[in-house]
């Protein structure tokens, strides 16, 4: 029988299993019965029967025809916010990759700071920085802008796969691999998933992380990971070649072919400009960050740096606009119909008498070493955020600081293996790491993370007022 | 200086006039601001400086940003089921053209009745209005199914733009046309712009036209133009050629290439019998339409009819869902806060002593010609829908039976001109009809619908109780 049948059918009967299950007492039958339908989707998101988009279009399809929600309510996910910021920024994305000014800003990066392997990985990183609170998606900017360049600067130094591999090339690739990861933790708008942490936070516990909370918050502990974590990979998986003086004549070469900036590359830079600038802005203003996005994304179209074609044949966005509407919309309804209420309620008679602190750092490294089990970030903080908050916070946590910390872990873990999320595999795929070099690799980056985060982001988040 | 900016300012400036022009008392501050970003807008979908997309992503962003909705409420529009229904319908479509199966009704059909040119443009008609109902987009329906079907055809008979053009190609062209603006009327999901103005007699009357009221008022006056219109086109614009035995051979030898029906075929032709029957019974089940559509999706991707990525690359449905998500929620928010009342009222107190009738008609005529000045027949619904329907009732007209006419009109009137929605330049870019044949033809037939739907149409919906 095929394999994905299989996969579908036991991710369907866990639904069952739920919905006919015994249901605990003090509990409404439609937050069981969603329940139900909530976990067979996000069996659906692990297992992948089919794709994600096609496993919520049923879910959604499923809570109105059972009558478990209205249907009014199954559709209210598609009128937030936070899924119109995201939609929103994957246009920045595109307009990042589409005018090439991605590219330039990381050659001249290169151009000034590329001498050494070393240097090479830091420019990366740095670059990845700049555009990270831009990209919620990691695959459009590690696959559309940071993987290109690696991959290019290994060819430029002849570092193939196979014997050369070893050159710059393992290392590079591995270094800004693990770059996408930070950034995407450092930033609200860095990942997807961070927003959706944002979301069921607000769902959860009614508090609301800004952009500027979460990036004062992860700054700190993130430029240390950023430090570190190349030099430990640059101690740990040395590149044959040390000493690169040929990038800093690459890099001037492709910036001579690339010519005086365009006029869109011009347009974005003031564009994006002003967005970082509203978005870090916004507890002043009062400006909604997604109105913001949406304000970019009218100014991107006015000035033709893109067209509505673009952003039709966007498909990463419309992907996401679907399953991330119905998903956080059910997460929000298990909220509105009282079942997170009745597990916070079980579980806190339980942990009563041990340290917050404890509990929340067990939970930190059960969060993260799951991740074997997961290829996708987001599918993690659908599957598990809620829960481990939940069981945080009713232990005593701080609730931002918990919010945070487990949305950053969600990402670090992707360091782990090469199908953790979307980029992993382009990553992989290039084929200058084995699997077994990744995966020991990955272990020990975890730890780092966990170290870092744990040990200097939460006395770091104490001195500036986050709990 | 390029045109487009010249249409941009004029847009802009017809808002500005009115946001700051002088506001008539009783009016809310914000409702005058919106029908300012209204005006605009509905201003960019006639003159198109961008694409309506575009166009409603800056309408969009303005109304929030101006302060006039919050970011929750002009976000409204997406939860809507509505235009849920219609992405989904066009997925169907994306079903109907990518297995086949529309191809194949038609041959089947041509085999057994094609051989006359008459019975030709009566079998196009005819496979149109099987599937009208389950493709809202004209453009797909009459782009993807009518069109390459009528053009083989006329290839078939030797009948090209030209010296030959007149032999099948100029009436069968024009005909087949006709018949997609007439199938387009007859079924609430025949067109988007009839779920418009479904839609928008919800939100301005508080009443729900269901989907089987539309059918049975629609049904009897369609079957008079679809009968009637054909054989006029025949008598005042007749092919040379007149008998076909040709096209029975074609469409059998087409039949035989295509094999037996494929598994995809036999799926598809299950799915939509399904949800056209819980679409017609719906007043029964009280299945919500959108719902029937979602699990007919749900049920074309299980079944690999369509992929996911059918699904994100399905452009037509994400530029649907993002203008009419946009405008549809600015006219329920123009009705909401009291705008549409007032004007009511203000028309109102002009019309008394005048028969609703003559009221009614002189509406329908107006309404019809106005349509030389748009190029969409949602633009013109979005544009002009509300306040003629307003005027009909407020004199008296029964509001079922103004919205159905007023709905039936927005489609009837797209024979005027090459340019009247979406599918027209398909039809005249194939080059067999000129301008002046399309403009004096077109008028004519106005006028037959014209007679034929309020002659025949509204004592139909009298007997049925329309009204």
């Amino acid at each position: 029988m095929n394999s994905n049948i299989v996969k579908g059918l036991i991710c369907g009967l866990s639904g069952l299993l739920i919905w006919f299950g015994p249901m605990p007492e003090g509990i409404k039958p439609a937050a069981w019965q969603l329940l139900a339908v909530f976990t067979a989707t996000i069996a659906a998101f692990i297992l992948q029967p089919v794709a994600i988009g096609t496993a919520s279009v049923i879910g959604l399809a499923t809570v109105v025809l059972t009558g478990v929600l209205k249907p009014g309510e199954a559709l209210e996910g598609f009128s937030n916010t936070v899924i119109w910021l995201i939609v929103a920024a994957f246009m920045f994305a595109k307009g990042f990759i589409k005018t090439g000014l991605g590219r330039r800003i990381a050659y001249l990066l290169m151009s000034k700071f590329g001498d050494s392997t070393l240097k090479l990985a830091y420019t990366l990183s740095a670059t990845d920085f700049l555009v990270a609170p831009f990209t919620p998606s990691n695959t459009a900017r590690g696959g559309g802008i940071v993987y290109p360049i690696a991959r290019s600067l290994c060819t430029a130094f002849g570092s193939e796969p196979g014997p050369t591999a070893g050159k710059v090339g393992k290392f590079l690739i591995f270094s800004s691999y693990n770059g996408v990861i930070i950034s995407a933790s450092v930033f609200l708008t860095g990942a997807s998933n961070n927003v959706v942490v944002m979301k069921l936070t607000q769902e959860l516990f009614g508090h609301t992380i800004t952009w500027s909370q979460w990036f004062m918050a992860a700054i700190v502990p993130g430029i240390a990971c950023s430090i570190l974590i190349p030099y430990i990979l640059y101690k740990i998986y040395p590149p044959e070649l040390k000493k690169t003086p040929e990038a800093k004549v690459l890099a001037k070469q492709e910036l001579t072919a690339m010519g005086a900036m365009s006029r869109s590359e011009k347009v974005l830079l003031f564009i994006f400009t002003g967005a970082l600038m509203l978005w870090a802005t916004s507890s002043i203003t009062h400006i909604d960050s997604a109105f913001v996005a949406l304000l970019g994304l009218s100014c991107m179209l006015i000035t033709g740096v893109l067209n509505w074609d673009d952003v039709l044949g966007e498909k990463g966005a419309w992907d996401v606009l679907i399953w991330m509407g119905v998903l956080v919309n059910m997460a929000a309804y298990l909220a509105k119909l009282g079942l997170i209420t009745w597990f916070a309620k079980l579980v806190g008679a339980q942990l009563a008498g041990i340290p917050w602190l404890a509990v929340l750092a067990l939970l930190c490294v059960v969060y993260t070493f799951v991740h074997y089990g997961f290829a996708s970030n987001t599918a993690h903080v659908m599957a598990l955020f809620s829960a481990f908050a939940i069981v945080a916070v009713t232990s005593g946590a701080p609730i931002v600081l918990t919010a945070i910390l487990l949305g950053v872990f969600a990402n670090t873990c992707s360091t782990l293996t090469h199908y953790a999320c979307g980029v992993s595999p382009i990553f992989f795929g290039s084929g200058y790491i084995t699997q077994s070099e990744w995966w020991r690799h990955g272990f020990l980056l975890s730890v780092i993370h966990l170290g870092i985060w744990l040990g200097i982001g939460i006395p770091w988040m104490k001195v500036i007022g986050i709990w």
